[in-house]
């Protein structure tokens, strides 16, 4: 194959494989997608190896699909048109700490709870915390989708914490996006929109973040509700008073017995909030009680956890938990993003959609923000649930729709959810297609994602 | 003419003028740059009648140049090519208050003021307040420009706060970008890259703003140093230790003259910085006190501005006051923005570099952010002073942008900073003409900015 003959010539034969081993790897992610092969795996060091790289695809008009930890899961890096699958996991140093600053730049490859180690001595931390994948998601993966996590409701989603990034388009061009001033009005924000492309427009090899330093007092809880809808109307109107919040997690009753089933955590089985505060020692406690009257008044009661346990190290395994419920079951799931008014609303709905489609469906997620996904389990084997799920899926998407929300909160489309794109996007989405092509003219770069692939001239 | 008969089919004749008194409000701006009139200016009141505006200019190929106040600071709403000018002023209402969710829609023509006047008995405001503008500055001109104010140094700039938007592009075509949710993840960042286009990629005719709760609790205060330096150092200190204040203006000690000659404010006439601290009546004082001990690490001492006077109301004047000390010469800006802990840095370079060009300069902005302006008050007809004045200007950008910097914090690059924009985005200007040509493929809309004018087919 003379691609593969040509990328010989630009990387160390060690740093590129065809095993089907290593192809097999680089073929899936976390999504109840349909994985897909590459050609080809190749593992670069340098922004020089990725133009180099890429470079060679666009001569040979072959796709390239950037790949972290593969934890997406939306089928977000699954090479579908085959082609080279570059991984990026090697590229992981901490490059920079501009102490002063508050920034780092990085490699893309560092994973973020790695990451977050590093900066500790220096009293800084990156802020968006991906829930149960902080142990594997890469930096370059969370700014491909424009993650979010546990404390996006106080420091914001992964955009906002781009300051700068070298990236390399789809002809194999460097470019030097952003500034390190904390605001700049100077030309078009192409910053902003590369994050969230999820690799369809330019791959970024080098990033320089924003941190916050790490607070000095910090107080967490959890809080249990007689009814979701009780949870939801707490979490919206803590938000709505200001409540200062560095994270406020919603769990339904469901995901809280699967957690108990799953690791015998002994928690409470009744619709769950949990939730931290980042201040000075003498503010937390304030702001705590402040949180806890309000939720008192939907009845909320605050809870301590068995055997003094943590309320993350407990919340990370909730999609795991629930998976394990079905473990012949394949997962579909929502990533629906609403305005905050509408969470008790979006959570009786759901409810009641999966009540009427006969199927059993589990909510959590990132409430302040106005974030919820609903699990589906089933397994697939059974046409008739499998179809019915995917219609209740279809259904409580629209309802968010319908109410000016978003199809993806926080995981991207990918191929998952590119048949809500349409509606959302409207008659925008053709300008999409036009800037993609403005990146990547021969449309290389993960083709297939967003919106259906239509070809090289799509 | 034929075009202006064809408005006249569009538009009512009261809401379409070619008279010359409208033209020459219509030329110019608060700028140094030289006004041009447009051929007619219309007051359109609605979407579809911008769109038909702009349909009926995509026929004849005519520049279509929307227009707020006309209070920016780089020439941006001047229309170098003739043709349309959209004025907007008069679409200025509040649409729509989502309490529940810290939302306004608004039209593009609202001042900035009077939308907050309209949000006070709501608990709300929307917090980029651009400064000694605030009481004529449109919310669309401050999208155009992505502004910033002397609270954005805690809520961020306009680009933040815009959570969706009807926008016009240069063929007519009305789109809507954007979710009511907090967070998304769905498709390109469209949105972002329209805010700060400075009308050049399409123009917004609704938006839809998040907003902040009015503070509980406030407390505002004046400090002054010894030097420029020692402000500048207390400043990168507490933005480096987290101190979590809502404002922190910097006035160099010529600034602080400039004011009391202006206005009589009785001001000690030393280096100074304006601070605002925003939370609970309780933890005002605690922040306000941190904020004291660091700045009197730098020697800074807590004055009480004479009368009772708010800070803001001193600060308000500071543009005007320097102007007044020379009224027959026109002024040279700077917008630089920078990493923070280069502030005493940049304070010191530039204060040298106006001396090698025997020069006077003032300095002062929204440093917590690392803004900083530094005004040159010149006559244009001394030929030889007014060249220094330029030269002065571009070796100070030149030095903000050797340390990472951008030569528009938060004015825009309009015609005013464009021989910087090659410098600072290299080769990414490239895919910025391209983009253009995405939205207004005829390039009608305020053709000439942020980079220099190459024609239809540019």
């Amino acid at each position: 194959m003379s691609l593969v003959h040509e990328l010989s010539s630009l990387l160390p034969a060690a740093r590129i494989s065809t095993r089907v081993a290593d192809l097999e790897v680089a073929a899936g992610d976390e999504s109840a997608c349909q994985p897909v092969r590459p050609d080809v795996v190749v593992w670069p060091l340098s922004t020089d190896e990725v133009s180099r790289v890429v470079g060679c695809a666009w001569t040979h008009g072959v796709p390239v699909t950037a790949r972290g930890a593969g934890s997406s899961l939306e089928g977000n890096p699954i090479p579908v048109r085959g082609g080279i699958v570059l991984d990026l996991s090697r590229m992981d140093a901490v490059v920079e700490v501009h102490q002063e600053d508050l920034q780092v730049s990085v490699q893309p490859g560092i994973v973020y709870n790695r990451l977050n180690e590093q900066l500790k001595p220096w009293g800084l931390f990156f802020p968006p915390s991906p829930g149960g994948s902080s142990d594997v998601a890469t930096i370059g993966g969370m700014v491909a989708n424009n993650a979010s996590g546990i404390y996006s409701v106080k420091y914001g989603g992964t955009r906002e914490h781009v300051q700068a990034a070298t990236v390399v388009t789809g002809t194999g061009h460097v470019l030097e996006l952003g500034t390190r001033s904390r605001k700049t009005s100077s030309g078009y924000h192409l910053l902003g929109l590369v994050v969230g492309s999820e690799g369809t427009l330019a791959i970024a090899t080098q990033l320089t973040l924003s941190l916050a330093g790490l607070p000095q007092g910090r107080k967490q809880g959890a809080l249990t509700f007689p009814t979701e809808k009780d949870a939801a109307t707490a979490i919206a109107t803590m938000m709505r008073y200001g409540v200062d919040l560095a994270a406020v997690e919603f769990l339904d009753r469901r995901s809280i017995v699967a957690l108990n089933r799953y690791r015998g955590f002994g928690l409470e089985e009744q619709p769950s909030l949990f939730l931290e505060v980042h201040g000075t020692p003498d503010s937390v406690d304030a702001v705590f009680e402040t949180a806890q009257a309000v939720c008192e008044e939907q009845a909320g009661r605050v809870i301590v956890l068995p055997d003094g346990q943590n309320p993350w190290d407990v919340r990370h395994f909730t999609t795991r938990a629930i998976q394990a419920l079905k473990p012949e079951g394949k997962t579909i799931r929502t990533d629906m993003g609403f305005p905050l008014s509408r969470l008790p609303e979006v959570v009786e709905h759901s409810y009641a959609i999966a009540e009427r489609h006969g199927v059993v469906l589990h909510t959590f997620g990132h409430a302040g923000l106005g974030i919820l996904h609903a699990l589906l389990r089933e397994d697939p084997a059974d046409t008739q649930r499998w179809a019915a799920a995917q219609r209740a899926k279809d259904e409580m998407v629209g309802f968010v729709l319908s109410v000016g929300g978003t199809a993806s909160g926080e995981h991207g489309i990918g191929l998952g959810s590119q048949k809500y794109v349409a509606q959302e996007h409207g008659s925008s989405l053709a300008l999409m297609k036009h800037i993609k092509r403005v990146f990547d003219p021969k449309h290389i770069l993960n083709p297939g994602k967003i919106w259906p692939d239509e070809g090289v001239d799509g």
